[in-house]
Order: C-alpha cells, then structure tokens, then sequence
C-alpha cells in the first residue's frame, strides 16, 4: 500500500471525491493512475475537501497490483497530472487516511486590503468590513475544547462532538483539531468574523453553540480562502 | 491629469499594450474607461510589461474631459475591471509615465522545489538545476554600475547604455535600474541562473558583457515569474 502527500490548487475542481459534475482531485489522480497502470485503482483521502478548497498537504492512500518504486510512481503521476495537483512525497505505508488520522489542521486565509489584491483574489476571502482584531481573539477562545458544534455544520450530524485543539489569528486563521463537521471552519470563520465586525454581539457565542443551531452562527466563508494545511497521525507528525 | 497606480495579474493578458491578438492590460482599462465616461480615453503606462508578465505596482496616466473626484474614478473603474486587474491608488497630477521615471525594480519569482508548487506554477519559475548560490551572488555584483547591455537585450537598441543599481537574491531576484533593455531582466535572470548550475563558466560574464552579444548570455527566464514591482519618479519615491 501507498501512501502520498499531495498538494493541490483546488480552484477549478469540483472538490476531492469523483463527481459526474465535473473534474475532482480524485477523478484526476485516479486517471493518472490508470494511464501509468492501465488498471482501475481507487485512491482514498484523509479529506474530502469541498468544490474550491485548497490542500496545503492532503494523505491518500491506493494499491498498486504490480508493485512500482515508490520514487517510480511519483514522478510517473507529476508526469501526467495537471500542473494544479502535485505528489510532493510517497512512500511504502500501511495506514488508513481517515480512521488513522488524530487530528488536520487547516488555514483561512484573508484578504483585508480596501481593494482585493489581483494575486489573491483566487486564494483568500476579501473580507472588506472593519474588524476588532480583539474581539475575534477573545471570542475564537470561546471555541476551544470538546464541544457539541451542531451550530457549525451545515448538516444533520450524526456525532456532532468536536474538539479545537487551537485557533490562531495572524490575519489568517489556523485551526487545529480532531476533527470537523460538514463546512465547519468555514461556518467559525464567517462567525468570528461577524463577531469582529459587530454583527453578531460577541456575548452570543456561548448560546449560539448551546442552542446548536445553524442559523444562529454567522455565513459560511467561501471555499477559495481555505487550505487542508496538514493531516496529523499517530507516532510521527505529518509535517 | 490622473496618475493610477495599478496591480495586475499577467496571466492571461498579451502584455500592457493594445494588440489585436488578444486581452491587453491597456485595452481593459481603456474600456472600463469608456463604460465609465463613453468617451474614448487613452491611457500610457510607465512600461510596457511583455505578454505574461504581472504587476504589483505599475504607474499610469490619463485624462478625463469631463473632472471627476479621483475616488470616484478609482471605485468606478475597479467596478468595470476584471477581477485580475486593479487600481490601487488615484490621484491628481501632472507627469510623463516614462519621461519622469528615474528608475524602475523588478521581482523575480522562483521556485526551486523538486516538485513544482500548484499555487506558485503560474507565478514563478521552476527552476529545478542545483545552483550554487555563491556563484550566483558573486556574479550578479559584476554587473551593477553604468554598462552597455546589448548581451542583455532581445533586440538591436539604439541606446543600450542602462545603469543597474542593485541585484539582490533572496530566492527571488530583486533589480533595480534606471532603465532596461528589451527582455533584460528575464536575460539576466537566466544567465545568473544558468552561471549558478555551471551551464555558463562564472569568470566569463565580464566577456559576455563586452561581446555585446545576446548569443553568449544565457537563456531569457520565462514571462510569468516576472514582476514590475515599483516605478520611482523624482521627489517622491512611488513606495
């Protein structure tokens, strides 16, 4: 079994799973698979990110029936992938991307600039409305630890218990934890956001995430801002 | 008389000026200034940036028949152009884009990771040669000061005397000059490069530059790592 690290410009894809909608991650390493094997291989991901969401470092695993040096496969799939997906790193590994996985971390990234800067227009959130930087440091507190995060997903979860491990603010938000519900740190983005900006009373944090209400919690940041930055597992970290 | 400053992402465009094979950086402004005002204005930039190459802050001029608030001009006109295309900063004032420049910097972008990065491929070079970076830094150092740069130019010039300031490289080159030939930059570029992965013997830049020509200098580094980053004009440094 292999596994590979990958980094991808999620801009034109339709998100990582195989869609008949249009072009995946998945859809597009799998064809590079099959045109180095001639086989149908399926490859699994640590996340399914959505339609335009960036990954910094995403784990995924696949067999191959007719064993390749791992170097072998690498250059072999950069060779026939688009230049907006990338295997940065494989290597001969027994794991389970999601089951084995203990945490991800992932980045927001924002654009506060008066005017959206024509480099980052694809690859930040321009949020034009002035913030407190303080109020989204107090409240993004609020957040961390164990808690029943219904009001930030985007769905009925089944097990909607998380825990934040860490949010940093340094202009673009970090967040660490063990896992994440359906657009949940695009909801807490969009949230501390409005806290910032005074549209949502910084008070109401704790009641929005008791009353677990989707509605309560401010909009959904769009997915062009946001990066699967590392997937963490058990024994060594995944840089 | 207005002067704009202007950001850009080249990508997709046939350079600043109107050409009738493709999108212009000109020709967008041009028509977000006619949407604007329905008169047709012509608008001069202090260089005429190559098909491909970006922008973080050109200076350009034009005038108006009819007086705006230079805010105003500057909001309309981010209204009509394309997201890949912004006007920084507006103002009144009387000056010639190119006939007052007393000197121009320009970035170059570089990527020397084994495998190129999705979110860098359309903004800097892949280089993947090792280079040694002390042959690169003691090379660059012979050519700053007032030279013929014929060696340096894709075509024949008329005066090709220019004076370079500095060269810094941190990664990315960073030059700065008076004045610059025809693809100069992106030929400096790869010859330092190329002196860098011993493909050009270190000691033979000085002949390179004497030969004045363009044959003996290394190959011109691709359009799209290439960035104008500031224009300078008298008084006032343009920041």
């Amino acid at each position: 079994m292999l596994k590979a690290l990958i980094r991808y410009d999620g801009t034109r894809y339709f998100g990582w799973q195989k869609t008949r909608y249009g072009p995946s991650i998945q859809g597009e390493i799998e064809k590079a698979l099959f045109l180095l094997t001639q086989k149908s291989i399926t490859t699994e991901a640590a996340s399914r990110t959505d339609r335009g969401v960036h990954a910094r470092e995403q784990a995924i695993r696949f067999s191959l029936t007719k064993p390749l040096p791992p170097k072998t496969v690498m250059r072999a799939l950069n060779a026939r992938l688009p230049s907006d997906i990338r295997v940065l790193q494989i290597e001969e590994q027994s794991f389970h991307p999601t089951l084995d996985a203990v945490g991800k971390e992932y980045r927001y990234r924002l654009c506060f600039d008066p005017v959206i800067l024509p480099h980052q227009r694809l690859y930040s959130w321009h949020y034009y409305y002035p913030i407190e930087r303080e109020k989204v440091n107090r409240a993004k507190e609020k957040l961390i630890g164990a808690h029943d995060f219904s009001a930030f997903s985007n769905r009925k979860e089944k097990n909607p218990l998380c825990t934040i491990a860490s949010i940093e603010f340094d202009g673009d938000f970090w967040i660490r934890g063990d896992r994440f519900l359906y657009k949940m740190v695009r909801n807490i983005v969009g949230t501390l956001l409005y806290i910032g900006s005074g549209k949502i009373p910084e008070e109401a944090l704790p009641q929005i995430l008791d009353a677990r209400l989707r509605k309560n919690a401010g909009i959904t940041a769009p997915a062009h801002g946001l990066y699967l930055h590392k997937v963490f597992y058990p024994g060594k970290v995944v840089r």
